[in-house]
């Protein structure tokens, strides 16, 4: 009934060009409705707060490999990665409901594990599951994760209100998870072709742990509220700097020009890239799924956060028709590419 | 990395006890946590008002087939058996997140015309498309909706409340959706076996409309406000009616007796029902997917609900002990079973 002739449409649009596309005639008429589709989560006003509701899916073969990722590992991620969203609101997530498509193939233990995952997620957030449904698959399991939080009015942040001279800043480190996840698709292959041979993840923990449990920054926001920082803009790292980096450019109209070496990037996370051939830079970029806060503040504001092992200043914000650019370790200035990096290696 | 030994513990348990089984062990401490699993929607107490927030699942192959559901339909239909789930508890619709998992079969043009239903059935409900999340599928398509909505502190009814003596009430008609269902599985059957023969469904529209293109009853709901009745209990009919007595029979922790030649059945469902070999009342017990509501009201309220011609007295509430019985058309009581139907027929 339905021909695949536009595929490759799809394909070349991508993830955000398609939700754009497919929902740009959507009007807003509720009046409650604050932000609709474009932000980390939506916004509705409740009257003395704000609502925030953001949804995530996470499906088999694609976000997950049930060859490496636990279940239980698998319910805290689900959880975590979409308390992130609401983190980057400048939120507190509240509620949680996890619905879940299971195939044929998986057992009772193994969804049991899974919602101990969520369970140990929600006691760790201290949210509340309140709902979700479940039902069988055809093929393969899926999650689909709705997180609800709630901001102070005065303390949302957005991925618009970035400002020319703003200071760009990251939470913790980033390139560990994809390095993590690199590493877990080097010992599958070779199990693949060699099942007597046992994983060598041994001293890589760390990398291991950003990529499987991954969790979302609710103390940085909490630091920041301690010590009067409001950022201008935030989003969370999901898919990559780079890709976040041009998020915050387009929504705030500004660019933006960060140093490559000031990207906090992990000891563990820089050598097990090295080994894999891989450059850690590029991990850093491009690699996504570290659930770090991207986030702008004044210049004003440097003196709060100068001293904060866990917040990096990476650059700053310049004007729109700049673009968004990296001075390299040898001071030269590429433009960077939201998907990819390849014009910088060129 | 797991097995399937304990797949046929989840098909023993069920959805409902499935879920109950996995999430018994969670507790809630939000303070704004008003209802959380096990009624038609969470509700968060919003000051003011309570938010309801509901999340559903449907998946290619389980809850809808390409064969025969347009893409356009299915979009109407991902967002109404949602705002169903708010009208339920009492509630107005007021946002949802829509997610999608596509397989790469599916064309550009297919996922328009899924939000073009969805836009359709947002305007018809009054509702703003606030997000959602876009992902590749390794084969199939799901949908995820997360609905959102509101109602006054005093209106919210729940599954719990009907009591002895209640009516039990039924909106509009039962069993068209799933004979509808049972007429496109025979044409897709005689289809597949013949692609030259083309399919008759003439003088079908009705209920072929009742399966691929259900409604909210947004409607039930508001003229209950007008007369002023406050149903005791109430839920969206989607497992069937048999199957949605049982949870009200439990949440309010009373029985139910109903009578066959009270269930409210369409001519057209019912003569359709008789040429497929399917028992009428069956379909209507058991059919499921009409969207109706049921709900139980105080016998003070049967004058203001009498003369409405889209509300039918089916029965009555009854003490606990005498469990979910109907009485049939010869004046027999039978025992009514939640999956099925069986035990009546034997």
């Amino acid at each position: 009934m339905f021909e695949n002739k536009s595929k490759s449409s799809i394909e070349s649009l991508g993830e955000f060009k398609l939700i754009h596309h497919l929902t740009d005639s959507f009007e807003t008429n509720q009046k409650n409705t604050v932000v609709g589709i474009g932000d980390d989560a939506a916004v509705l006003d409740s009257g003395e707060y704000f609502t925030l509701v953001t949804n995530d899916l996470l499906i088999e073969g694609v976000h997950f490999d049930f060859s490496y990722s636990p279940f239980k590992h698998l319910g805290y991620k689900a959880v975590a990665v979409n308390v992130s969203d609401i983190v980057a609101m400048n939120g507190v997530a509240t509620q949680i409901l996890v619905s879940v498509g299971l195939s044929s193939k998986i057992s009772l233990e193994a969804i049991e594990e899974f919602y101990m995952g969520v369970k140990a997620a929600c006691e760790k957030y201290n949210i509340d599951l309140v709902g979700g449904d479940t039902s069988s698959s055809r093929s393969g399991m899926f999650v689909s994760v709705t997180a609800i939080g709630k901001v102070q009015k005065d303390k949302l942040v957005r991925r618009k209100g970035a400002k020319v001279g703003d200071l760009v800043c990251v939470s913790g480190d980033l390139g560990a998870a994809y390095t993590g996840y690199q590493l877990l698709e080097r010992e599958k292959r070779i199990f693949l072709e060699n099942p007597s041979v046992q994983p060598d993840l041994e001293g890589n923990d760390y990398i291991l742990q950003r990529q499987l449990k991954p969790e979302a920054r609710v103390d940085i926001v909490e630091i920041l509220d301690e010590i009067n920082v409001l950022p201008t803009a935030m989003i969370d790292i999901s898919d990559g700097l780079s890709s976040e980096l041009f998020h915050l450019a387009e929504h705030s109209e500004v660019g933006f020009r960060i140093y490559e070496d000031k990207l906090p990037i992990d000891p563990t996370a820089f050598q097990t890239a090295r080994d894999l051939g891989l450059d850690p830079t590029i991990c850093a970029l491009n690699g996504g799924e570290d659930y770090e806060l991207l986030f702008t503040v004044s210049q004003l504001d440097y003196d709060k956060i100068k001293s904060n092992l866990d917040i990096t200043v990476v650059g700053y914000c310049t004007e729109k028709i700049e673009g968004v650019q990296m001075v390299s370790r040898n001071e030269n200035l590429y433009p960077l590419e939201a998907q990819g990096w390849t014009s910088f290696k060129g």
